[in-house]
């Protein structure tokens, strides 16, 4: 065993998978959907350096499968596993804890690790990172981000020469879900219910409409795109959730849809970061994805811009990006080191927005609204009624020319004391 | 300089970026539009362990420009350029000779290329990564299709733990911006003596339109995704040249629009490919790409439907391109090697058909086309004459159910024999 072992790192180290002897063996932490995938790939396919050896999972004993090679050792103890013969642990149990243990103690043995959790990537990437280098192991996460999508791969590989100035990202299939769902007429409580029985939602959805999800992966997207460390928390999201019927059919008048977007910009070095419902141009290629697609747009300085889109989550297309990682780390393909430097994100972007109304309406109410919003030298671009709704409870749209977050922000903060308001403004950035 | 370029050869075959000394020593052979762009990049950038020292042109007094560093050499010797201490060729020349003496002495010599040679890679990417492998040296040609998407490595890297199954791709930006001008109401010619002049198409536009250069791109990626080793010569092009304003007109009522598509597809072990102009449906894809714009839609048995688009050509693409390879080769990213395995190419697919018609009007011409249609049991779909047209010069239109490529053309070599024919059928596969 120790010989074996030894033979494999010495051929891993020099890059030559051609005459290395020993394939890598993997262990799978966690044997849900992706885990499952993973080994179903890895049954089917039989790529060549590459053998399953352990699966861990709490309750073992459920989850075994006759398709799995006898070989494999299944196991509930995760420390066995890890001082085990293994090369590579492939992490997908996902969240902080336990996962980011594991993660350590095996690159801490010098093993490499595989994974998918977005979450402490984005948290503590950067640290595991340098704790791989150190130990002689690698880590490597393409599926963190957007499953099936090379978007990782992209950037590391063939955008590394670029300098990425803006990501568009629909980077949360929840969230589309959703909102292309209620773009064709439904409400948002029937599709999150129809997503939740779909197993496209959790029981508590908070992770996904309320925009975490989609900032951890923003913030490992900017890493890799922009050079930027940036901790998710400073990123403040905006939940779907206040998005209604109503502003799908003025977004419609608009020739637009809503999307949830995870967007960064870089802008005379300062980089800014927002995620949030916005509203996107049916001509954009943002408005082509529905359902439970993800896509991302990168601008580069020098390539202009890329789009890539698939489908960013299920068990296949994630363990797809799962096996690659592991075919790479088997062929001696290393990461490009991108370097990247700590850095304070700002959420100061110069955009067109759209601000939607719901009063109970008297006499001189637009006049206060844009009067609040030429004292910060706002131009509006178009003031929008539909017909047909009650005067005690009435929806209607601001549209304003480009301007500073932090101008408008004050200037609904303002509009926000009025008395005749029956909710706060809804205010979603227009992306042209 | 010897030990310099010693110490530089064992880092690199040891993966271990991080202690070497030396930066990647790189030869541009070729200063025009993207190896000025490369020399740019390097200029501006400064990326981390590239370091530009030699420039070959022919005739290459003219060529200077003074924002190149004043170390780097400039030559019109490729003898004394390839004898000389850089380690990486960039060979941005393009076509067979003198280019492929120039790469193939090169990797002997023990040295890298990075090369854009579409060419050069389709008809012997195999023999000359052999050689690669054999010398120690690694080839990188993520440039040669698709420049600035980074098509390349999202196989390699991103997309290898799945099998592709089908790939439709737009590659050619010159078809793609004649075609999408065409789409607007403008004819073919004054549409290639615009590109001609904006630079998008040659003097001799064959290569572009008759499907030469998005067949060799077709063939690359075929290598890469379906993992076969193709004879570009085995498919077929059919050249853009036959389509026309009325056809443009046609696929409106169709619902469609036409692109110039590379396309290839693995059914029960077997690979059919084919290039050349097909009707697409509006809300494909396919039919979002405009101007000069790139896109490659990949199927993934595994992962499904990957889109990728951006732009495909021009200096500064592909110029990323080349440079992230570069980068990738400096911090020791080895290829994914996958195995790809010789294999006849066919032609038979099983779609639906576009079939336009110029004839001169006489009774009986649509009994005797549907006749010899079905005769081979193949179904049609519709039958579409619009008005305006002359009797004397009628086109119109009949459009197939799915059916074999083979049995199609039996029957259209039927009804070319037909005296009321004003020149052959104009047949048009149909995706949907």
């Amino acid at each position: 065993m120790t010989d074996k072992k030894a033979s494999h790192k010495s051929s891993v180290a020099s890059g030559q998978v051609s005459r290395r002897r020993q394939p890598l063996r993997i262990a799978l932490f966690g044997f849900g959907t992706v885990g499952s995938s993973v080994a179903r790939i890895l049954a089917e396919s039989k790529p060549e350096g590459l053998e399953l050896t352990h699966i861990f999972n709490r309750g073992v004993a459920r989850k075994r499968v006759n398709w799995v090679p006898a070989g494999v050792t299944w196991s509930e103890d995760a420390e066995a596993v890890l001082r085990s013969d293994a090369d590579v642990i492939v992490e997908l149990a996902g969240g902080l804890d336990p996962a980011g243990t594991w993660v350590r103690r095996a690159l801490e043995a010098g093993k490499s690790v595989v994974t998918a959790n977005k979450k402490l990537i984005a948290y503590h990437g950067v640290e595991l990172e340098r704790l791989a280098a150190e130990k002689g192991g690698h880590l490597k996460y393409g599926a963190a981000v957007a499953g099936g999508i090379p978007v990782i791969p992209g950037l590391e590989q063939g955008l590394a020469g670029d300098r990425i100035t803006r990501m568009e990202g629909i980077l949360n299939g929840t969230c589309n879900f959703i909102l292309s769902k209620m773009e064709g007429g439904a409400d948002y409580a029937p599709v999150l219910a129809e997503a939740q029985a779909k197993g496209y939602a959790e029981a508590d959805p908070t992770e996904d409409v309320g925009g975490l999800d989609a900032r951890a992966k923003l913030a490992i997207l900017m890493r890799l795109a922009m050079r930027v460390v940036v901790d998710p928390d400073e990123i403040t999201p905006k939940p779907i959730t206040a998005v209604g019927a109503v502003d799908f059919s003025y977004a419609r008048d608009l020739s637009c849809t809503i999307r949830q977007v995870a967007r960064a910009e870089e802008s005379d070095g300062v980089v800014a970061a927002t995620v949030g419902p916005m509203l996107v141009d049916l001509r954009s290629p943002l408005a082509w994805s529905r359902g439970t697609e993800n896509m991302v747009i990168l601008t580069g300085h020098y390539g202009g811009d890329v789009v890539f889109s698939g489908h960013g989550a299920g068990g296949h297309p994630t363990a797809v990006a799962v096996v690659s990682d592991l075919l790479a780390l088997a062929h001696g393909s290393r990461r490009v080191e991108i370097p990247s430097v700590p850095a304070k994100i700002g959420a100061e972007f110069e955009l067109p927005h759209y601000i939607r109304f719901l009063v109970k309406d008297r006499p001189g109410i637009v006049a206060e609204i844009t009067g609040a919003l030429a004292r910060e030298a706002i131009n509006i671009r178009a003031i929008v009624q539909k017909p047909g709704y009650p005067a005690a409870a009435l929806p209607f749209v601001v549209t304003v020319e480009p301007c500073k977050s932090s101008a408008l922000k004050r200037a609904l903060t303002e509009i926000g004391k009025m008395d005749c308001l029956l909710e706060q403004p809804l205010d979603l950035q227009m992306l042209e």
